[in-house]
């Protein structure tokens, strides 16, 4: 490890370094972890840690919605991989000080959630904490092994696509960290960034989808989220400005505020969207399909080249120089 | 749940409540939750957290010991219940001004006790923390179905046992905490404090013998675990304070320091060895096989009664009275 540069890529390449596993299971890298189950299918883990003043703020976020985030975030991943959540393991330090009912809101949503995506509390661990609350959610789901998905799968010529509109909840997080008056717009965002809309049956439908190649989901922002890939995949990508998928409001409070849109949806993170890569061949029929089936688009954001581990950002076709600071944990 | 007393107990019980798990899924309340796996196995998975300045003090614990004893407490939970320790998820959440080289060391600690039981580590989550440092284990096993042994199932006139002198790892807490000086004695308390002794091998083989009715692990000392037995059991138990099997290095830091060897082996807590009733009709043959198995002794301590979810201590024949202020992680 470069102990000069102890960042949470470089910490995860170290421990990829040391933990390799041994053939079939796959280990750390992916969205989630993947070891056989039945003949046919395979156990996907993932896991999730959310620290106070960190990933959120407890004087902002409502217990409730910190509670179903905690699930959500981490339904994402399975669903990432083509996978369907099942069992939960939720640990939470809390400090002596916290208010019971800001325990009973907390799994109240989270309760909810769990309800939502049929997926079953089956243990964690609860403990003190000296002074800030930490939440850690351990998701277990079952994937047909045949179609699990993974990031480094994506192809030369392949389309880039996401499942949503992007900087939604980037945007909600700005709308609140800068203490902008809120309206009906910057409500739409912040209920992107506290309740984000993960829906496991796309993962599923995609994954079994041929053509569909590589996929994950977009937790970090697209830029950080679409190098990973194309590094893991050892491709490079062309992303198109102008196609990015804006949802009106974002469109509206950025005008309103003056804020830069293309950069809220490349680095505003959280978007808990599908980030996948399909065959052109395919990409017709497939956004049609999926029009029909789940009532919502597929946007083509961009391209897949096979030069190495670059993105190259395209505006009205002409190349942009970008200088994306990415979001990192650390 | 009761607002005035939000305990570690309280809370589980009110998880318990809310989350009921569909059959065959064994949930919250056991060192383990269960679900199938193949046709004659059963997957367990357990997860614990340590939060620094109330699971370890950052100044007192070598990181090395640290990473070594974040793996065992896991691995004592799947031994617990007949399991074999398979797969772990690591997340941990440090401050920005860590030292890399401790982050280095904790992992050299973990990766050691991964090669020392076989354990393959697949995956976590790496964030960052404002102040203190948060490590949450999740640790998945497999077990014979047919011999998991839960901690509900202990019998009027079962013989109790326990795998391991008890209190050391207290009095090791104690030696560090209170400041005490160093000797050969005290190193080896500390050492059972920082490197637990776990061998799964004893739980697999003791769950699948005759006459092993309930088994757990001692996390919070034996008082408070076979409280938890009986309570889950609806029985209750007799204790013999002068059976309860003390080593000669604790006998002999309490005598210097003055220090109670029965409460600290009652209360003291992080003993991580089994406890485990056994029909007394087995109790004589499968101490004798364990004995010659594993060159350790099984300690029988006391006895299962049918009364209910009390313990009563009992000195040369009488009864005691006592009153332990239990270990509450909150």
């Amino acid at each position: 490890m470069d102990l000069a540069q102890f960042s949470e890529e470089n910490f995860i390449t170290f421990l990829k370094e040391q933990f390799i596993p041994k053939d079939p299971v796959i280990g750390i890298g992916d969205d989630c972890a993947v070891f056989p189950y039945t003949k046919d299918t395979s156990l996907l883990v993932t896991t999730d840690a959310l620290v106070e003043g960190v990933h959120f703020l407890k004087e902002e976020i409502p217990p409730e919605d910190l509670g179903y985030k905690t699930l959500a975030v981490n339904v994402s991943d399975i669903a990432a991989m083509g996978g369907e959540p099942k069992y939960a393991f939720l640990s939470i330090a809390l400090p002596k000080t916290i208010d019971p009912l800001w325990v009973q809101s907390f799994i109240k949503g989270f309760k909810e959630a769990c309800a939502h995506w049929a997926i079953q509390l089956l243990g964690g661990d609860t403990v003190g904490s000296k002074r800030d609350i930490f939440i850690n959610l351990t998701l277990i789901g079952i994937a047909d092994t045949k179609t699990i998905k993974y990031r480094s799968s994506a192809e030369n010529g392949d389309i880039i696509c996401v499942t949503n509109t992007l900087g939604d909840s980037g945007g909600g997080l700005k709308v609140i960290l800068d203490k902008r008056v809120r309206s009906e717009d910057s409500e739409q965002l912040i209920d992107a960034h506290f309740r984000p809309q993960v829906d496991p049956k796309m993962g599923i439908w995609l994954a079994s989808q041929k053509g569909v190649h590589a996929m994950m989901d977009v937790s970090d922002g697209l830029d950080c989220d679409l190098t990973r890939m194309i590094k893991s995949s050892k491709m490079g990508a062309i992303i198109d400005m102008d196609k990015l998928p804006l949802s009106n409001s974002l469109t509206q409070i950025c005008l309103k505020e003056g804020w830069d849109p293309i950069k809220l949806a490349l680095t505003g993170g959280e978007d808990y969207c599908l980030l996948f890569t399909i065959s052109p061949d395919y990409f017709k029929e497939i956004k049609a399909s999926f029009q029909k089936l789940f009532g919502m688009s597929l946007f083509n954001v961009g391209e897949i080249q096979n030069f190495s581990n670059e993105i190259i950002y395209r505006k009205n076709g002409k190349v942009v120089e970008t200088n994306f600071s990415n979001f990192n944990h650390f």
